[in-house]
């Protein structure tokens, strides 16, 4: 596709400069870091591990100044994990604690189940309803292109528990908020709100928790058996790695991209959030090999997204004071690239215009509305840096998303040559527009 | 699709009788079977509770002679399994131990591992390479739409188990053979040939086995951790269920028709073999609920048939006496059928084309070569009864096959549906047929 395009390309971006082609370095990132460091849950051993990795492959590919910020953080660590229906039909289900989850004791609990098609049925239930008892919650999540429905039942994974806590149960189970059809659950972090004891909290995968639902619309009381062990290890220390491409001038501000380290630790993270490494490192390497930049470019691999976005944090902290004048993250996988928002402080200007000329060569449509970024640049966002967001086709994330079956074989090397052709083409553009890229104003509330 | 052809499919069976309407009972059957009982193993109190579930079904839904005729057989369980690479890039990796493994001590073995890509390739390596180390084989399986994959990737799971003991390897651990990418090893039995010590036997999930696969490729001494507990649990119960419609003209034979009513462990057995219990089950009762048969239809649930076909031998041994005039099996999932295979002792008949004439209204075409029936009826087929296969589609099959992922998701209504018919309409002109199904000679040495 590069070579078909670059003839075209060339007029497109003859006034700046042209993106490198492609190198190999995005796939060889996801290859290289899930197999020889695999899974990296924040604040553990194979976390450091893989920033170690990390600091050794950006200095090879040439990044100027790459170094390891440190910070602390609380460390969540799985323990054993098993699930029984005890009655009216014995038998296993298979779960995985969310994050943050408390702990069964050692045996494990018995408890009868409580069901709710909602998070809003299980909000409206009455204390004595739930008192005790072992909730379940399912729903009815499907896949969609933009990622939105997890927007819609994300909030059974981050709010249920704490509703359950409140209400006084004894524990609460949840069907997985992905969109597979696999016995391999999807984990992720829960919020204990303040003042809500964390209670045991795990996803079933989809077809135990279809199993269980079909078992409770028989009507007979179910009993289930739980246990879970996880436990919160205390403070431990995590990391973001930092690199950059040198601009010639440090006055027009630093362009912030960048994706996350950490991974759960049921796979190996190779589309949460390997690719989106790879994608950024991948564009910023076609700028390091073409004309020297205007703007400097950082390239930050961030450290524990996953547990609460604490690399995120980190940054902002220490690098809040910098002039920042762009910042884009990618995290959603490794497909394509289908459209893009940004917000910048002019709702009309010529560097949107040239963007949307030169990412719609590649597919690529503006949608309108704002941009966000992520988790790790969020912060950045907060404060009125202009973003854009690359938007990927997220129909098949969330059949793997925070599953075991994030390994590396969910990677299409043509969708990620794709992604990385489309963030060399934004990335260029910004890096030496003569627009000002001037703050917005700073944003409330959003994470 | 049943509507649209009944007016052609009346013209075409009018010499005998007309197939009843596809009931209800099919897809019923499989749900019942695997959310009240769920997974059945052959030997264990659930493969027991099944028997009992299934009497209590065949009887509701007027069958006549239901019962139940136990047998004995050796009974394997599953132990606590794990697998961690120590060196040179520690990390879990997800296996599940083979029927009829042997176990490592409680705490595991540690030991280096030696790759073959091939049956092949461990054959022909000396002795030396192997001696002491975990033997790891792969290979490249695809999907193929008649299952023929199977025939050729299966050995290395029923066979290079025998090998790698024989060569003195501390272990084997295998690539799954299945065709998908998920966390979901495929087990199954592996076969010990006489003289060969059981060893431990397991197979990684498929990407797993290409993550080692990869690592290896890395050309580094790669040193694992092994921990697996099977056991051989001694002498249990097991059995086969007996269900009948009578026919009008004992002299004229037997029809068996069946699947299998055990499952592996890990899941709860839908597309193996509750479909095939399924798709069976409904074609007895489109007979049932029909004109009377001049043929009997024997329709047995048989037990044991995943840890080696004991519920099929147990079978012959008490009933390979009686006039049988054709046999045929369901144990290749729920998805439709698309040819058919015969064996009679006449190699053109009348019965043969009415058959291709009847079946081509439905999509499915007559192939030529034997058929085999399946692991359950084989006996009986070896001694020469005439056969019929109703091929599936197996395109997906070997993507769950023997894993966790057998569940009732899996199973496509509409597609069970087809194949309902196509048993319905087989089995109806076979029971009714004036051919004589005369037998064929034995066959030799076919399992």
């Amino acid at each position: 596709m590069h070579k078909i395009l670059t003839p075209i390309a060339a007029i497109l971006l003859s006034s700046t400069a042209l993106a490198a082609p492609p190198s190999p370095t995005g796939y060889d990132i996801v290859e290289g870091l899930t197999t020889e460091v695999g899974q990296r849950l924040a604040g553990t051993e194979a976390e450091a591990h893989a920033r170690d990795w990390a600091v050794m492959r950006l200095k090879a590919l040439g990044f100027a100044n790459v170094h390891i910020e440190p910070f602390d953080m609380p460390v969540w660590v799985r323990g054993t994990e098993s699930a029984e229906i005890l009655a009216p039909y014995p038998q296993k289900l298979v779960l995985a604690a969310l994050g943050n989850s408390g702990a069964t004791p050692e045996r494990g609990i018995s408890a009868e189940i409580v069901g709710f098609p909602s998070l809003e049925a299980l909000s409206a239930a009455p204390e004595a309803a739930v008192k005790g008892k072992i909730v379940f919650v399912w729903h009815r999540m499907t896949a969609t292109q933009d990622g939105s429905s997890y927007g819609t039942y994300g909030p059974i994974r981050f709010a249920a528990p704490t509703i359950a806590s409140k209400k006084g149960a004894a524990a609460i189970l949840i069907r997985s908020v992905g969109t597979d059809h696999h016995r391999v659950p999807h984990t992720g972090v829960t919020d204990w709100a303040k003042g809500a004891k964390p209670i045991p909290a795990a996803a079933l995968s989809v077809p135990d928790a279809e199993q269980l639902e079909r078992i409770l619309a028989r009507g007979k009381p179910v009993s289930l058996h739980l246990t879970l062990t996880p436990r919160m290890t205390g403070t431990r220390q995590s990391g973001n790695v930092v690199a950059e491409v040198p601009g010639t001038d440090p006055t027009t501000g630093i362009v912030l991209i960048g994706g996350h380290l950490d991974s759960w630790d049921l796979g190996t993270g190779a589309i949460d959030d390997a690719a989106g490494l790879a994608i950024t490192t991948a564009a910023a390497k076609s700028i390091l090999d073409g004309p020297r930049p205007k703007r400097t470019v950082r390239l930050v691999w961030f450290g524990a997204e996953e547990p609460g976005g604490f690399g995120g944090e980190a940054y902002a902290k220490a690098h809040g004071g910098e002039k920042h004048a762009l910042t884009a993250e990618a995290d959603f996988g490794g497909d394509k690239v289908w459209s893009f928002r940004a917000s910048f402080a002019q709702p009309k200007s010529a560097l949107r215009d040239t963007l949307a000329t030169r990412l719609s060569l590649i597919g690529v449509q503006p949608l309108s509305g704002e941009a966000h970024g992520g988790t790790d640049v969020g912060p950045m966002v907060q404060k009125g840096t202009p973003v854009i967001d690359l938007e990927q086709d997220g129909t098949r994330y969330f059949d793997i998303h925070h599953t075991a079956d994030d390994t590396l074989d969910k990677i299409d090397p043509a969708q990620l040559a794709q992604a990385i052709e489309a963030w060399s083409i934004m990335l260029r553009t910004v890096v030496d527009t003569d627009d000002t890229l001037a703050p917005l104003p700073p944003r409330k509330g959003e994470e």
